[in-house]
């Protein structure tokens, strides 16, 4: 941020009278400019034990697979945005159901919200940000493939759920950016899963 | 937003490629900038079963109580978003337990998380936006001067769950700006709960 979005005139960074942290500040009108974390939400969606996830077709992660999700927009719900980024990416109509995962990735400023959810018909297919659209069964899942550490995380921690018979609400910290492997996932999901 | 915070130049609204809703558009760079729901973290603080209230020192509601809570800054998690804003309105040492409910205030683009905390000690003070910091047991809570409909919604959440001898977790949409009256605090709080 250079310039106030407000009136176009530079900014500078400063700490605001009773503020603790430096903000963009406009040299002009003296409009404070606050950056916030963004929300990510999306959904884990089954039709008959398979799970509906997306192949991306824009970067980042190009080819990689991901659970629909996307940034949510002014003015919608949390259950809103996983049913729109449903609709946009995979063409899929689905019914929200409870909050399965709260997911905070401070290095890149996001906090990733994954619902479960209820397919509600496999009239689905590839949205304009996605090549493939497919329904895995967990031993077919491409771990080695998955776009984002957030979405191993949940996939993870459905499943072992699903084993147990009984789904429960997990909160997960993603530290730093690391590659996805087997091993590593499985480690974020054992220290992050809640009691 | 008038004006291109990368560059300076005026912005104008149109529909990227690809995109689907009309978003502020450079017309010199050409940067899209998006605009996204913000996060409000605070936490139902206890001791004693008693818990944190402040009065509002800063509008907007000045002078009511409020649960501490606050904008979510980046590079920080929910929990530690929760820790920070009990600490700056409170001067209050809280350990974070787990999330108790999600509130969505879409007319605003905000959304609300509430953790339970437990207070480590009684040495807490009224913060730089507070008048002062009061424990309150259930009897004593003032209803009829809560800020918001989100603080309003969590404590009858919470009364009601400690009554049952055990705490869910809880999600609720607040569609429109309204008085808080006892009778629609009950109303959005009998609808809203999460089974």
């Amino acid at each position: 941020m250079n310039f106030c979005s407000a009136c176009g005139k530079p900014v500078s960074m400063a700490i605001p009278v009773g503020d603790h942290l430096p903000r963009h500040i406009c040299s002009s009108c003296g409009m404070v400019h606050y950056l916030n974390p963004k929300l990510v939400v999306g959904c884990i969606a089954d039709w008959q034990e398979r799970i509906l996830l997306c192949r991306r077709s824009i970067e980042p992660r190009y080819g990689l697979w991901t659970l629909p999700a996307g940034f949510m927009e002014n003015g919608e719900t949390t259950c809103e945005a996983a049913q729109r980024e449903t609709s946009e990416e995979a063409c899929a109509r689905v019914e929200i159901g409870s909050l399965f995962a709260v997911v905070n990735i401070p290095h890149i400023s996001q906090v990733h919200l994954f619902y479960r959810a209820r397919l509600l018909g496999t009239d689905f297919a590839a949205g304009i940000e996605t090549l493939e659209t497919v329904l895995f069964a967990e031993e077919d899942i491409p771990w080695q493939s998955l776009a984002f550490q957030s979405v191993a995380f949940c996939l993870q921690a459905y499943f072992a759920d699903r084993k147990k018979g009984v789904f429960t609400f997990h909160e997960h910290v993603i530290q730093t950016a690391k590659a996805i492997e087997p091993g590593s996932v499985s480690n974020i999901f054992t220290s992050g899963q809640q009691p």
